[in-house]
């Protein structure tokens, strides 16, 4: 049972956006740039990226989510790039302390093609889920145990993107 | 000197806010409703809360800036109340896990007179602050050395708020 009393039965961070659309809409919009806006990281391995940082902050919703939309947008046979390995070491890092990504690991990202506006996001998309994975655990917010409620998340958020999370009920 | 090259000079989060405006314009606005919108937190009790997670996860620019906004909007004789004190260690707890916040923190913050809108706003200020501290020293910004630099931030921050970052240079 969630610690605070919401105006609705949503899971994670959905409950939570809705609850307080004030904070929930800016919230949203900076996902759908991150995780979905131009960049030269598909939107799927940007998801894994999430998903990482979610599984090492144990956020069951987060993981479970995030897993989903990062499945629902990669290809089936996809590997992950040695790129995209230095970057979730980064990640990884930043999910420690921010004060944990070293020169080493940023010069590996880059002798693996990594440019500055890759690193900076992969930054920030770990950063933000620290913060959002505090968020839902942090109000004890519910997550479903079944796999499939994930992937119809991912049937919604694939087509329509995060801002649709608001003003649904 | 930053893990990438900005286009800017400015120190801390500025400096990366004016480097990625489309993910810095989102973020001041949610810091905006969240430290200086409605509330029936004092927007001086609400940097407090920024400064206390910021000060755990010893970072220097956003620990020094966030000290110099709280005090200059708290009145010199302030106090803290002891509902202040059972939401700072709410914060406490956010900062090491979403999974820290116990029900007897929120059980705690509830006898001293919080509301759900004021743990909500807690939990999310914290775990915002968990993600700003990564982001600044994950990307190794400067910090100022100079306390007046600070008292200076706080000059344009508390007339003009957040969004007045971006643009800056």
């Amino acid at each position: 049972m969630p610690h605070i009393e919401l105006d609705n039965a949503l899971p994670g961070i959905a409950g939570l956006m809705n609850y307080r659309p004030e904070t929930g809409r800016p919230l949203t919009e900076l996902t759908e740039v991150l995780l979905r806006g131009p960049s030269t990281l598909s939107r799927g391995e940007r998801e894994l990226i999430a998903t990482h940082v979610s599984e090492l902050n144990q956020c069951k919703f987060c993981a479970g989510s995030h897993a989903a939309f990062a499945a629902a947008q990669l290809p089936e046979d996809y590997q992950h790039t040695a790129k995209l390995m230095a970057l979730i070491d980064i990640a990884t890092a930043v999910t420690e302390s921010g004060r944990a990504v070293t020169a080493e690991l940023i010069a590996k990202a880059r002798e693996n093609g990594a440019t500055d506006l890759e690193v900076h996001d992969t930054v920030l998309i770990a950063a933000m889920f620290c913060a959002a994975n505090r968020y839902v655990d942090g109000l004890a917010t519910w997550a479903p145990d079944d796999p499939e409620a994930y992937k119809r998340m991912a049937d919604k958020i694939v087509p329509h993107g995060y801002p649709s999370i608001i003003g649904i009920s």
